[in-house]
C-alpha cells in the first residue's frame, strides 16, 4: 500500500469513528450510529459521505448546533403515519427508533410514511433506504438541507440540495437503490474546484447578481444551480415542501437561518414513504418482482449501469480488504482525538 | 381574430370534442371524461394535450386498442390502497371511480395511494393531480409509456416518456403544480422538428446504433434520452418500477411489445399517492401551510416562475375567451365526424 493513504478494516474505521466522536461528548446511542452511517460511506466509497464526516459532525458539536445527548420519542400522527421527534440530535437515532413502526405500518395497511422532525443530517439517504428496502419495502426519502441553490429562473439561493432517494427489494440481490442531489453537482465538488483554482463548467451556478459564472468562489458566494432546469427546480421545491411544511419541520431557507453563520450541518426534517409490493397484489407480488428484474436486465444487458452498482462493488471490495483513507485526512481526523 | 384559427367556447369545444368521440363509439361515461380531459388541455394552452389529442383517440379506438365501454371496477387491496381496473379502458372514468376512495382513505390514514390497471393513457397527469389538491390532499403521480427512451448510459429504448406528477393545496389559490416527462424533451417534439426537416440539439436523441444524433428521424428510429444524465434515467427506472410491477401492471417495454406496431396510446397502469397535511400535522396544518406559501414568494419574488403559472394564466384567459384552434387541425378534427 502507498504510504499516502491508511488501511483499516471496518472495525477498526467504526472504532476509530466512535472514538473520536465520544472525544466530543456525543453520546450513547448516537455515537454508534453515526458512526454505523460513517463507516457505510467510506465502506461504499463515497469518500465524501465516509469518515471525512467526522470533521463536519465535530464542527457541528462544537458549535452546539446538534443536541449530543438527545432522546429521540414518537409523536402522535395518523394510523399510516409515523412522527419521530429527533430533540435536536442526529437523525440515525430517531430512524431506528421510528423504523420498525413505518415498517409494521407499511406492512398491514400498504403504505406509511415516516417523518423526523427536529434532527440533524449530515448523512447521505441510501443508508436508510436500504434499512428499509431490507424489509421487503419500496421506499422514498426526502431531505431539504441549507438554503444554497436558486430556483430555475431566480438569481437568489432558496432551496438546498436536496436529495431525493428510492429503493427497490431485490430477492437475493442488493437492492436498486438512487440517491442523488437535485443540484447539478454536488456543493463539496464546487469547493474542490475552489481549493484547486480550477474554474467550474457552466450550469453549476451563478454568482451574487444572479450571473452564470464559471469562477468557483463566485458560484459558492452566489447560488448553486439545480440539476437539469426547471425540472430539477420544480424536484427541489417538491423536497422543500414534503420534508418541510407538511411535516411541520423547517425549509432550507429556514435551516440556513437556524444556524445563524455557524457553518453546521442542515437542521430540519426528513420523510420516508414505505410501500409494501403485497399490498397491492398479495400473493401475486413475487411474480411482479420477477418484471423488475426483466427491467434491470434490460439495462445491464445494453451496458447501462445501474445507480447503485459502483457502490456495491466498493463494498464488496471493502468488506474483504477494509478501507484506504487519505494519509493527510487521516492525520486531521487523528488530532481530532486530542482536540 | 385571424382566419388562421377557429375560435370556440369551452363549451363549444367540450361538445365537438364529445362528438367525435361518440361517432367513433367510445361509450358514456369515457365520452365526457375524456372530452373534459382535452377541454382542459386546450384551455391551459397545452395545444398537445388539447383537441389535436382526438386525433390520437380517434386512431386508437379504431385500432381496436381501446374497450369504448370498458367498466372500470373497485379491487381489493390493502386498508391505504384503492385499486380501480380500467378494463382496457382510457384511464379517466377509472380515475374518477377510484377518487373518493382515495381521498377517504388519504384523510382518515393520513396517506394512501390508487393504482389504476389496465387503461389507455393518453393525457397529461396535471389533470389528476388538481383533482386530489382539490381535496386539500398532496398529490403525486406517475406512469410509464412506450419504451422510446435509453436508459443513461444505454443504446437502445427501454424506458417511457415516464412523467413524475406532483401537487400541493394552496389556500385560495391554484395549487402548486408540476407534472414533467423525464425524457429531455417531449417526442412530439422531435416529431415536429422532423417535419421541419430541422436538426435537433445534442442531448435529445441517439441513433439505432447508440451514437450521439442531431437527426430528428435518426432519433425517432433510434431512442430518446431522458433529462439530467443518470439522474433523469434514475427517475424514469422509478416510474417503471412504481407504476408498472409495483402495481402488478406492464413496463413500457411490456406496453409496447402489447401495441405490436397499432401505434395507439400505451397501455398499462398508473398510481397516484395522496398525503393529508392534517395526517402529521393536526391542527396545526395551516400555520406550516402558510409557511409553504413564504416558499412560493420567495420564488416569485425573485423573478422565478412557479411550475404551471403559465398554465393557469392561459386558463383565466380561455375561460373569457374561449380557445383558438388552428384552422387546419379544426378542419382534420372535423374530418372525423364523418370519417
Amino acid at each position: 500500500m502507498s504510504d499516502a493513504f491508511v488501511r483499516m478494516s471496518l472495525d477498526e474505521a467504526r472504532d476509530f469513528a466512535r472514538a473520536v466522536l465520544a472525544r466530543h461528548g456525543l453520546k450513547a446511542p448516537h455515537v454508534d450510529a453515526v458512526a454505523e452511517t460513517m463507516v457505510a460511506g467510506e465502506r461504499d466509497g463515497c469518500a465524501s459521505h465516509g469518515l471525512y464526516r467526522l470533521l463536519v459532525c465535530v464542527h457541528t458539536l462544537k458549535a452546539g448546533k446538534v443536541v449530543p445527548d438527545a432522546e429521540p420519542s414518537m409523536a402522535d400522527a395518523a394510523a399510516a403515519l409515523v412522527r419521530v421527534d429527533a430533540k435536536g440530535g442526529y437523525a440515525q437515532a430517531a430512524f431506528e427508533l421510528g423504523l420498525p413502526r413505518l415498517v409494521s405500518r407499511a406492512r398491514r395497511l400498504g403504505i406509511a410514511a415516516m417523518a423526523i422532525n427536529n434532527c440533524v443530517h449530515f448523512s447521505a439517504l441510501w443508508p436508510e433506504i436500504e434499512a428499509v428496502t431490507a424489509h421487503g419495502l419500496v421506499a422514498l426519502a426526502f431531505t431539504p438541507s441549507h438554503a444554497w441553490v436558486a430556483p430555475a429562473g431566480g438569481i437568489k439561493p432558496l432551496f438546498g440540495t436536496n436529495p431525493i432517494a428510492f429503493g427497490w427489494p431485490r430477492p437475493g440481490e442488493h437492492p436498486f437503490v438512487f440517491d442523488f442531489a437535485t443540484t447539478a453537482v454536488a456543493r463539496g465538488e464546487i469547493e474542490l474546484h475552489r481549493r484547486a483554482g480550477k474554474s467550474i463548467p457552466e450550469g453549476w451556478g451563478i454568482d451574487a447578481e444572479g450571473n452564470a459564472t464559471t469562477d468557483a468562489e463566485a458560484a459558492l458566494a452566489g447560488a448553486m444551480l439545480t440539476f437539469g432546469g426547471h425540472k430539477g427546480s420544480a424536484l427541489s421545491a417538491m423536497v422543500e415542501l414534503l420534508a418541510g411544511p407538511l411535516i411541520g419541520d423547517m425549509t432550507s431557507a429556514e435551516s440556513l437561518a437556524h444556524d445563524d453563520g455557524a457553518k453546521a450541518s442542515p437542521f430540519g426534517g426528513e420523510l420516508v414513504i414505505g410501500i409494501d409490493p403485497a399490498g397491492f397484489l398479495g400473493a401475486a407480488a413475487a411474480e411482479h418482482m420477477q418484471r423488475a428484474e426483466a427491467l434491470f436486465d434490460g439495462m445491464t444487458g445494453q451496458g447501462a449501469r445501474l445507480p447503485s452498482q459502483r457502490r456495491f462493488e466498493a463494498r464488496a471490495r471493502s468488506l474483504v480488504e477494509g478501507v484506504q483513507i487519505p494519509r493527510a485526512l487521516y492525520e486531521d481526523l487523528e488530532r481530532l482525538l486530542d482536540a
